[in-house]
């Protein structure tokens, strides 16, 4: 009997988004996880580096340099920022990619340099790359090789305002996100202000008009208002582990007020299986989706006039990251999309 | 084509255990959840109750006494202490019962009468449940109508001892089980001492010698011993949401060490799908089974002579209760036991 | 010897902002608690309310309407909104009286009817009380009577916002407060919204563009611009105890520069001793005012023309509630402003 | 005009117990902080390091060997374990010492050599220190020149057991000391172990039957059984940043029972200021002290034969750690014990 699964191999597993990967993919079904890379936890088995792994026959940790990738169908890179490009680079050819880096993220090699503070270093690759916000660009992915998986922050961002900007309810200048991440967004880095002490029972914002994924924001509400767009981006960090909730303050074009939004969103997502627009008055909460790779949204009428409020929940780790990245890889292999996504949230 | 799947009620599907379980029954694939019941907010759509379950075309929340039971196979009775036994007797034979509530765990009616206040109101069904520790009664639950689900902290305690007592390989006498355990342990009850700002950023112990699971951990362990066992049993609330953890000091018999306790209890799970024995020195930590049907345990030789330290980690609302119950209705109906439990925990 | 100490009552003790008083009171030196009334726990000693405050030899809870006001100078109502205006008209002229409820705080009683949907029930008083956010009305206070804390969410946003307003900095529409608060601003009320396992790892937007503190902040902003002003106002719940912040965009007046409202912010409250404006690039965190009445202001250009971003951490059951509280009392009865306030915040 | 005040130099004061220290002690009116000290912090302000530190006026941070401690009186040293022995020894005379490491508790040197795997390094020094456990050493400590603070989990199981094992209350073998401590017990190391998403929302223990407060403990139930004494120790990992709850298992001498033990520590604390024995059926919590120097002691029955169960909560940073040494400060230097450590605890 043949194995008709999909052989996948994740780079830079020893993260949060290789873990959260892996227990999705262990309940996908159609998949064989052969390879698991992290150069500095080598010849580690997954399950000292990942105990609630354990259980599930995983293959040890290697370093990239020792994979052998002949009978491998798709490759994750779930590496940091900026280290992703030139292993892209060195893949073989025959691989799918569904990176969840930024690198590949910024079409434009000069925002990708101001933002990033060096130049691109396979802006060969850039071209080809799709970017894989999975409801708005489904028959690109579908047909690509490299996908660059959207920002936690920019997917719960992009996928209200998209559709507004695109059917014109709302204006392009002036938009405001106040976004609020739970920690697990930062990554597993040894960084003080990490430290459960530092976070817990606090709040704070950071990276105020000088996070990344503005520009990246802004690149896609570019596209979708058909002239360019800056917007404010603000990110919180609340002390809870996953999830990501973004409060948009918009304004609204003349003559649209906040149900022509609701309903345009609740008619542009309808059948979508991880989209929901939630009825007048409900609110979503990030602790709805914890866990799954739902995406809720809320519209409501702003006392301030010509204005109104947008509100997206979404797990980061899920439909913020490897969620979708298992998403982008159903499509990019011909499985059904929600393969592997099913599962309902965790709550409590 | 007939719709083979299960046809399944949830009796107080409002709470923790009855949400756990939607959770649990919308992954397994083999079951069609026709019946929720909650009687004081009938007619409530369940997702109105229960964000989190949106998107999964649930029935609406109906009162009790309005079920047609015709055509359903099993009743999970998710309801408060003391008041399952009567719903249970008033449900029709043909049904299965998974009983998630406490009123069917102790077999001796004066114990019963004892700890709970009032003597039993079902007594006649009392010699017919089976106490639903899955690794430990397999057989008797897959022949049972009648399942009484164990307590999740009894859960947490017997899975490590009973086989110890067994073997002969611990004393009976002076086990003391210090255990600790999330809130939602404690249901979704309007008690003030459940309150957030009540909870988070503190520790203490409650119910200190006179905990309702002591009489359920001392059954079994009098069982497993072969004479009357009296046990500490000290409860502990943590201020997160899911996870026991019981930390279990015993007395080693004559002649046996901890790694005599640790090889016997690997020997006896092995091949177990949700126990786990770890190895030397790796302690069990409970956001490794989050989400989980998974009992993690682990060994610890003391630095008190002729003393060993057990500790084991569960979710309490997946094995220490919805988890299990899935699992026991598994083994009843014929099906294979780990369906719709296979999916791993979710960290962080 | 004659104790001069001032002697005071707390009407509403067994709710967090009377605990809160209780705890600042009893470090204060000057102050003698003498009365506490709490009526549906009247009997009890305080110490079985909040254990925390044992060992301080406090008077056990009364009924309000057996307390003898005789010899009491100050009496501060720690009641829930609604049923203070009731109180504060019965109680005896020569009290001073410092009210931590929302009923004297709009002094229009058109806006006060609308938004909490009865006539005022103490009309004749609410001319004569003073809006106590301190910083900002010190003489008034001073001569008052009655005086009418703000809310937390309103000291939070004016503190910063009314300076800009005055010296014409900020442009009074298009304000966008967008605030973030720690659960016991909720107080200790028993709802489901407010349970550990509903709160924790979780976040979300409540009360949208419909919340009773938005009114408040109106007024206090139509004072400052001299003209009408209207809001967007969005509060949020996060999983911590203590905090707010408020991230508040704002529209800069022709000509102004965000480092033009931090120099002015710097300049309007150099030497306060609770107002701290941080440095451009630091960012405030409730973390750091946690248990203290410190008020921390940033300030930052927006990558929107035209825009900046003001933001604004504070203890709200401190400086939102008791911390300004006894503040407003120690200039009321002529103590140095800042007595019973200097401990430093606890961190972590 | 004199400054009266004691002159205070802080070694390591980048630490969370240095800035606890620094906290209490800003609130304390007889002391002048003259002195911060944390090498590779060296040059930067006291509120960049600790933000919630601003305000006070507090010198800048200084490399050790920079110090002229000339002037200084007292020297707390807040460094970590094993960097302390020759620091100490290299402070000039004239100073008192108070010691917040371990390396001065351990009085046997080959004790000492085997926990912490190597010789110590100024054993000259030893037979000076004082070990600071302030209500049960009260005389020793006024008269000494260098004391060694207690660490945080032995406060909290000596402060309970050795009055009892001193009156012969309980047996001094079979000792179960299992506790439970906020994050802040571990510093403010860069540790994965120790991040916001590897602690939050779960539980587990640690160092078991390994840890080196387990020596220390001994040491102290030795000297107060007056033989050599074995205590099973087990620490717990919770997911909040203060706090210690011991629940400790204890075998009762011929004839005693548990309201023995409550009656006999009660008389033994009677009277002291931060020491409280709690009625019988209540429990200690961590929230109820957090922030304050307090210790809350409980005795229950336990339902083993023969056996009782003590509580203890402390706040691991003040009574633990920083208001202990607070406490042994005001002894060395003639101050009324309390000064400065009157503060009621942080609820909620």
């Amino acid at each position: 009997m043949t194995d008709t699964r999909i052989a996948v191999g994740i780079v830079g597993a020893s993260g949060y988004t290789g873990a959260e990967l892996t227990r999705l993919l262990l309940g996908h079904g159609g998949i064989d996880i052969r390879v698991l890379t992290a150069d500095r936890k080598a010849g580690q088995p997954m399950d000292t580096v990942f105990p609630h792994l354990a259980m599930a026959g995983l293959p040890d940790l290697v370093a990239l340099d020792r994979v052998d990738w002949s009978g491998i169908d798709v490759a994750f890179c779930c590496l940091p920022h900026g280290t992703t490009q030139e292993v892209v680079a060195g893949l073989p050819d025959h691989l799918k990619v569904v990176d969840l880096s930024a690198d590949f993220r910024l079409a434009d090699p000069e925002v990708y340099a101001r933002w990033y503070g060096h130049e691109h270093r396979a802006p060969h690759l850039q071209p080809e790359a799709v970017y894989g916000l999975t409801e708005l660009a489904r028959e690109a992915i579908a047909g690509a090789r490299l996908v660059a998986c959207p920002g936690c922050y920019p997917t719960s961002a992009q996928l209200p305002l998209v559709p507004l900007l695109e059917a014109g309810l709302i204006e392009a200048d002036d938009i405001i996100i106040d976004s609020k991440s739970g920690v697990s967004g930062a990554g597993r880095a040894l960084r003080e202000g990490l430290l459960f002490t530092e976070v817990s029972e606090g709040f704070h914002a950071y990276g105020i008009a000088a996070h990344r994924h503005a520009p990246e924001i802004e690149q896609g509400l570019t596209r979708a208002a058909g002239r360019p767009v800056t917007v404010n981006f603000t990110p919180h960090l609340v002390p809870m582990n996953r999830g990501i909730l973004s409060t948009i303050y918009v304004r609204l074009a003349a003559g649209a007020g906040a149900d022509d939004l609701r309903a345009h969103l609740a008619g542009h997502y309808a059948g979508e299986p991880f989209v929901q627009v939630l009825p007048d008055g409900t609110a979503p909460a990030t602790r709805h989706v914890r866990g799954s790779n739902h995406c809720l949204i809320g519209v409501f009428a702003d006392r301030l006039e010509g204005r109104a409020i947008v509100l997206a929940a979404i797990d980061n780790l899920v439909k913020g990251a490897s969620g979708q990245a298992v998403q982008n890889m159903n499509l990019m292999t011909g499985l059904p999309e929600t393969t592997g996504l099913e599962q309902a949230p965790l709550f409590p």
